[in-house]
């Protein structure tokens, strides 16, 4: 299968322009010089750019994974070379300011910039992705010395960076985090502890790593509040930009995953030997608060990480099911007929319909939560700007979550189509699900997520930005019951829209008299509920535009009969199952909660 | 976690002799020489064999997967000692005749056996299960002569074998196998094609490999109806038994999978010098039906090693959750207050559950499954004989395809619970889900299961099976209804079976019009249907002796607690779901079949 691209660039277009209008950005001042032209030649680029370079290597780098030998990570060479492909390109400064020679791009664009390297390959576009997480953070919180130290050589793709959150003794309870940091008196601190889970720690990819890692200064109250943020590069660097001493950081230990094996992911220690210096970023205490500014679209690009390799398998399985002969119908008799293509058997196309369901729905609700990164950041009108904040605020771990798992589960149903052949490492699909099975675990696990949903983000503001959902949801409900062929889809998710409020209802009474663990716990429950109602609200967006539209070819035709399959698919066969969610939710139901840990 | 044991003798037991009773079995003249004690001494050596010799080599045999090198395939030798082991120990024979050197156990006795071994090594165990269906295979079909040649041999564990169905281009669909075979005129057949997919096609492992073949004879009808069964040896057994000249079956590559790594998977050529001989099994044209002879029990089989990944996992993650400490309950505000352990966490124990009521209530039906082979060929009334056999015939696609589905999603549990130590190769889940993904794929992918449960079993004899089932279930729900703890689950189970009762009425009426393509195009969702059913079924069974047991401990007291959280877990979060899956099959949803392959 010689044509075999893991995105659908089409797709991209169509959630761009045809449904969320991201032209129109280029009314903001920031994006003025911008236009539709120049979105497409930068997606034009990217998605060439992927398949040259990231594309080339993603079977290779998974086989042939980083190893520690003599000190040192060992990185097959083509991920250097993809890397300085994508900076030369300018990709490593899409969002920045174009004074600082960046190229000034919507959020929007550069999440499906990213969604493509993601796909071309997961583990070498993540390398680019923690640098610009990086970046983005110094700018919000750095100083300018320490911007033109680490952010500038960033954007010029000549270091690379991490977030060293994690410890090996507390995974997601970053509360519980031990590494120290002194004032060593000349304005730097000195830095004890260890890390783990840190991708990117060690390699010689880049010029430097800008490690930016959260730690507790002598004076910090326990907890999340006393959790300071730092620079710690692997070379110190002058004044004048050049490299000085090597720091007191330490490859401990390189861990072997199941996935995503092309991204070294390291176990770090800072100052065994006592000479490990960083800088402090902004105010003391603040460094929780400080990474989570990053959080949202750290999480974002996390979810349409899982989303685009659930594509790369839907794309892969939908091929082969065209190209594979095996079979006959169930009422075809004559065994002499001639087997026919898998894509012919019903089970077959379920298999793809559920697929393409959740690639392109969870695709679409990302590429929204995007434009409301674009919207908090330049709408001229504070309360929009304060309303697109709060939606993004509450579609943050469902972008994450519900995309992981249900991407996920895509990829073990492109293994399915592919049969025998899908579980040998021969074709692609198997390490699609391998690369995927980590993104419910990392940026905050599922269960986490779901928490954050539940106890925080929906009852937030009295329900501000649950109501302000349910408000869109509505709207876009009411539009398309106008259109005789979506009315039933509209009512439907009116009525899940009613079921959400509802349910939050009764788990929000509960919290309120206090019965907290109770509330939360079937949070993954409540995560899946909204999730679900959500996708739906997006599959009804696209197929009203898709129903609206004036198709100027077959393919054309195909792709948005396509998109009503998909939305008809979701809303016969998906939606309906969170009724079982809610009644679940709305009885507090205690079976988890009562089930006392001695009897399992 | 040095303890870890990746099964549940205490739950085998009470399957076997507080639920099924098998102590019973013994009235059979064929098992009056066994008794529990033999029975469990039996249970004992195979779980010290399996913890010894299979569970220590689980994880090199996935590393130090089999390598084809100077014409041989190389195998660590870890995984003859275990086969030398088990034949030495009697396990080749424990369903023989005593006069052959057999046990003379039961099926079920011999299933659970079989699931401790899977549990601690499905690679090196499927050896030895693959064996046991070919003699059990040739016992059933073959000559004296023939049986002597080879299944001797196999009992006795001198000689391994395999079973070669597919082909390159006929995976499912053995209708369109091109194996040929011509008679050489000394009542030998010369064979000639290639064979895909073939489990321990070569190795060093035994004296001999004993080939069952699928392959066309000349005169050969079209379609399943042409095909005939061989015997192709890897070496020519003499009259005297000992080994003759080499057959010419040939090593053509090995396939490179994404778990199971132990057991070598081959792609074998026949004839290529035109020298491979090979004796006919019974009749010409039967093979088909020989082969499905020994259908039943190896999808038994393949569903208990799902079953026993899944056990593997939970338990895992079960001991992971108890020793681990990480975070607080979401009401405790005091960060100075320590962490919990992991199974404090209301969805960590939601985690468990979950994977606890899939692969206990899927054991449990497993179970009962095999005392159906039993009593199919040992019961002394026919009716009742005829009775298990139906019943097995309809519960066997359910055993073989829920299991692996469920038990495959309670392996991605497991790895949640452990984050992203779950996500090395350091720790076993990650394991369990990639040897487990192919329980789904062989001996029939789930896809054909459906199929043959809906479009074969289900309808056959008037559905005599489906009836047979529905009454045991009601039966079982009268009883239940007696217990006031479990009356609810009773009137749910009840309910059910009732919906499972009219679904396929609908179902079979649009068959009998002629409708086959429309009834059969959600079959998958009839095959979740039923099985949830009969997994429900079985969880009441289960429960329905924990209520009434007396409990000589507290682990006692704590596992039959187990037992009724599980079950109230599987009525209460698992069961409502076939809601949906019922309304979706009984208004023919057409969402499938009607999508053009185009659109995707």
């Amino acid at each position: 299968m010689t044509s075999y691209v893991p995105f659908d660039r089409r797709d991209l277009d169509f959630l761009l322009h045809e449904v969320e209008g991201v032209a129109a950005l280029c009314r903001h001042p920031r994006f003025a010089d911008h236009s539709r032209e120049t979105f497409d030649a930068t997606l034009d680029a990217a998605a060439e750019l992927a398949m040259a370079k990231f594309a080339n290597h993603n079977r290779a780098s998974d086989v042939s994974e980083p190893h520690f030998a003599d000190g040192r990570v060992g990185i097959l060479p083509e991920v250097k070379e993809a890397l300085d492909a994508y900076a030369e390109a300018g990709f490593s400064a899409l969002l920045a300011d174009a004074e600082e020679g960046g190229m000034q791009l919507p959020y929007t664009v550069a999440l499906a910039c990213d969604a493509m390297f993601a796909a071309a390959n997961v583990s070498t576009a993540g390398y680019a992705l923690l640098a610009r997480g990086v970046a983005n953070l110094l700018q919000a919180h750095a100083t300018p010395a320490q911007c033109a130290r680490y952010r500038t050589p960033i954007l010029q793709g000549r270091f690379l960076g991490t977030m060293c959150l994690s410890e090996p003794q507390a995974g997601s309870s970053l509360g519980d985090i031990r590494t120290r940091a002194e004032p060593a008196g000349d304005g730097h601190y000195r830095l004890s502890g260890a890390k783990m889970w840190i991708s990117g720690g060690e390699h010689d990819l880049s010029e430097n790593i800008v490690h930016l890692v959260l730690a507790r200064l002598p004076d910090a109250p326990p907890g999340v509040k006393g959790i300071s943020l730092f620079i710690v590069p692997k070379f110190r660097v002058n004044d004048d930009g050049s490299l000085g001493a090597r720091n007191d950081v330490q490859l401990a230990g390189v861990n072997h995953k199941l996935g995503q094996r092309g991204i070294v992911n390291t176990f770090l220690k800072f100052g065994e030997r006592g000479e490990c210096f960083g800088e402090l970023v902004g105010a003391p205490h603040q460094g929780l608060a400080q990474m989570f500014h990053m959080m949202n679209e750290a999480r974002i690009g996390v979810g349409v990480g899982a989303i685009m390799l659930g594509s790369a398998g839907y794309r892969y399985s939908l091929q082969y099911a065209r190209e594979r002969k095996q079979g006959r119908q169930p009422d075809q008799k004559d065994p002499a007929s001639p087997p026919v293509a898998l894509i012919e058997h019903a089970d077959v196309r379920r298999m793809l319909l559920q697929q393409k369901a959740r690639v392109e729905g969870a695709l679409g609700l990302a590429m929204h939560a995007a434009t409301l990164v674009d919207a908090h950041g330049q709408d001229p009108d504070p309360a929009r700007r304060a309303e697109a904040h709060r939606l993004l605020e509450l579609l943050t771990p469902v972008v994450k979550a519900w995309s992981a798992e249900a991407c996920l589960e895509a990829n073990d149903l492109a293994i399915q189509v592919l049969g025998g052949y899908g579980y040998t490492r021969e074709y692609p699909v198997e390490q699609c699900w391998r690369d995927n099975r980590l993104n419910p675990i990392h940026e905050g696990a599922n269960g986490i997520q779901a928490l954050d949903l539940l106890g925080r983000k929906a009852m937030m503001d009295g329900g501000a930005a649950l109501k302000a959902l349910l408000r869109e949801i509505a709207a876009t409900a009411a539009e398309a019951g106008q259109v005789p062929a979506l009315a039933e889809h509209a009512l439907a998710l009116a009525r899940a829209a009613g079921l959400v409020a509802r349910t939050t209802g009764v788990l929000g009474e509960a919290m309120g008299r206090g019965e907290v663990r109770l509330a939360l716990a079937n949070a993954p429950r409540y995560l899946r509920l909204v999730g679900h109602v959500a996708i739906a609200w997006t599959w009804l967006r696209q197929a009203r535009v898709a129903s609206a539209a004036t198709p100027a070819s077959q393919a054309d035709r195909d792709f948005y009969a396509g998109k009503l399959a998909a939305c008809r698919w979701f809303f016969v066969h998906e939606l309906p199952t969170i009724g079982h969610d809610a009644a679940l939710l709305a009885a507090l139901d205690r079976c988890a909660l009562d089930t006392p840990p001695g009897v399992l």
